[in-house]
């Protein structure tokens, strides 16, 4: 296997301007999700990134869905010992251009960095084009060195709402798509300085509570204390569900391996507040603030709206209001569940809200033994040259557990984005000192899972 | 007396045309309050209101203060026997013309209404223009008859900010301002069917309070359970000031008797729901409702400002958010005591919070006793053909304490406005049958006086 691996140092630093000039190809699409802002853009961009990986040498195949396409790029062998799908999506969060430091989100910017060698700027470069373009790298320099494995990149187009019509193209790909594994490129390190390996992702359930009171605006003096204040109410709502123990049930506790691992991951709290502009944080303590992050259920408010927005007080008791709050999910937390135990406190606490329910993830744990696992942390040792540490993430993926579910094999994850890349934020970007390592990453993970 | 008022029934059916034209002038001048829009229109509003005045035989004077100035008409005698201070204002609120039936709120409109005669419609109409033009047309006609009595008329020009230098002017003028009493026309009757005089009005504080907890938005999947989430905390600090008793101390509870007059006054919770289109109440037992809007302190929620006011939900933790927020007082709270207290509380709630105190107005409470609130009750028996009721105003009039107060003369109220004429509201209107009884009841009053 040295023998095949001989010219990876170089072909790695030749990769760069092939990577860049692809970068911004893709980034250079404004495929924002569908729904949001302009859906013809990503079935432009679909047909741009068929050239990229055509040109990566793999037979590529755009998959129609009851939504937008999905993208299969095969690199077929003969023989092959094993077959690996490797998962990415090709749509971005909307961009506020307003909030960026550059002109226009979508139009690519590279700087050099001392510490990154390069940095790739713009809307979609870490979440999640930059790493799609890492698997597709790696899967081109096996195909060449005809290693007995076949490599399938599938880039969805409707992760960032909720992957609501995947399962379209899993049911039409099934065959295609279930062989040995599944790995997701598309979660975060704790830190730049420790290579970490996902082994669960939390679940989430987004709601909205709805109370109308009356017809128009009316003033507080004249009706304060005889109309019912929506605002104050849902305030008082929000504040109960905090308080309720019903969205703590049902939570599997970590092992004590499990914690153990987390305080090698090197997690470090100043750099999280950092990386995400924070100031007052939950805790101060490092094990704590891992277990809140990764293995415990949230509840949060997202807004109050009905309400004056402007500068000072308007006093004026508003007509209608709507909270508007999700939960993220750990296991064994199912969204059925939690919708139930919801929706009979609701109905209790106050029996005008109406309670609408907006989408849901099951949580999903991976697992942490096998030989694929061994692989991948065999893989991203070489590609970063540190053993990695086995985390969580806080974030959602519903095509992970759907994927698990609908093809019936371990999803597994090989992170390569860090917290500072900015995920869903303004000033988004990914860096070469990641995107070389991850290549890397995925070459030796392949090469050991035939080797 | 009998002789005197014997042209009185020819006067009030003759008054019509000159009380809509002189209404038309008034309510076509945008006077908002300063500092809202366009303060070089409430500058030309007075000169206009000065005319207006003049042509109704009184002595004009614009008074200067800090802010915008005030108007006086005085309608002097040689040697009265009472000096009275009527007092109204001239501001309005902004009107949104979106929500309006008419296409432009300053643009007056008159309709013939089966009930009323006439319905006067635009922003002003019943605050505060309408029940001003009562007072002048009564008082050009005391002073046309020679009744021995001075009548002077101050029409304010920033009563909806909460009067801010109205001090100036009370100062400037002290000696011809402190008659015998201050008469208040600007509150309302619970009903169209019962005739009510105030006698006493809740006072206010506004403020707002203000979390950052980071300096941009983050992924609730990325950052939930450590960043501390500004729109959350803050709706828990509105439930628990809403359950706190902090806000609920010092209230002197009504009497035996005044809660009696409660009962008689025509207070009909269908008319109330009807009247602010309102769907749920706080209760449906009208003497706790009567309570409530009257004699009780309130706390109430005027906007959550910082989380996602769109359709859906966006499941970000915002860097901040500000809670706006306010008290209605009742005697004897004091703005000084509650926000004492209120600091107290937010602090130990949650330090991190900054207050911010952003106006207030203290608690009246009038005398229903004495030869004034003899000659009102009979001035409104006379004007509108049934004894009036003793109520209270749910709302605050920042002048009133003011003027008890600057000037030490006891301030009564003679109220014209109807719930159905739309305080604050969009159409706001005013009618001939409260203006033509308006003007008879002023003029009852004033005979009444030196009868």
């Amino acid at each position: 296997m040295s023998d095949v691996l001989a010219d990876l140092p170089t072909f790695l630093n030749d990769s760069e301007p092939w990577f860049r000039s692809a970068l911004r190809t893709l980034v250079e699409q404004p495929t924002v999700s569908p729904g949001m802002e302009d859906d013809a853009a990503i079935l432009a961009g679909v047909e741009v990134a068929r050239g990229v990986i055509a040109d990566s040498g793999a037979e590529v195949e755009v998959v129609p869905s009851g939504g937008t396409p999905a993208l299969i790029a095969r690199f077929a062998h003969p023989q092959p010992k094993a077959r690996v799908v490797i998962y990415n999506h090709y749509d971005v969060q909307p961009a506020d251009a307003s909030k960026w430091a550059q002109d226009d989100p979508f139009r690519f910017e590279v700087r050099e960095d001392a510490e990154r060698e390069f940095l790739y700027l713009g809307r979609g470069t870490t979440d999640d084009k930059g790493p799609a373009l890492c698997g597709l790298r790696a899967a081109s320099w096996v195909a060449k060195h005809d290693l007995p494995i076949e490599i399938i990149c599938l880039w969805e187009t409707e992760e960032e709402i909720g992957s609501p019509n995947l399962g379209d193209v899993l049911e039409a790909r099934k065959e295609l798509l279930s062989g040995d594994c599944v790995i997701v490129s598309d979660t975060i390190w704790p830190s730049a300085a420790q290579p970490a390996i996902s082994t669960g992702l939390r679940g989430g359930m987004f709601a909205t509570a709805r109370l109308r009171t009356g017809n128009k605006e009316t003033h507080s003096g004249l009706t304060g204390g005889g109309a019912r204040n929506p605002l104050r109410e849902l305030a008082a709502l929000a504040a109960a569900i905090e308080r309720a123990g019903f969205w703590r049930l049902d939570v599997r506790e970590p092992s004590a391996e499990e914690i153990e691992s987390y305080g090698r991951s090197g997690f470090d709290i100043d750099y999280f507040r950092a990386a995400h502009d924070l100031e007052k944080l939950a805790t101060d303590v490092p094990i704590e603030m891992m277990l809140n992050l990764w293995a415990r259920p949230t509840f949060e408010v997202h807004g109050l709206a009905g309400g004056y927005q402007g500068k000072g007080v308007k006093s004026t008791v508003p007509p209608e209001a709507e909270l508007k709050f999700s939960f993220r999910l750990v296991p064994d937390q199912t969204p059925e569940r939690l919708w139930e135990r919801l929706s009979a406190f609701v109905h209790n606490f106050n029996p005008d809200v109406e309670l609408t329910r907006l989408g849901s993830f099951v949580p999903y744990r991976g697992a942490i033994e096998g030989p694929v696992h061994a692989a991948i942390v065999h893989g991203m040792r070489e590609g970063f040259g540190k053993q990695p540490a086995l985390v969580r993430e806080g974030g959602s993926i519903g095509a992970v557990p759907m994927m698990a579910q609908l093809l019936g094999v371990p999803v597994h994850f090989l992170p390569l984005s860090l917290p500072e890349h900015g995920y869903h934020a303004p000033n988004e970007r990914f860096d070469w000192k990641q995107a070389k390592g991850g290549i890397a990453a995925f070459v030796h993970t392949f090469a050991k899972l035939v080797g």
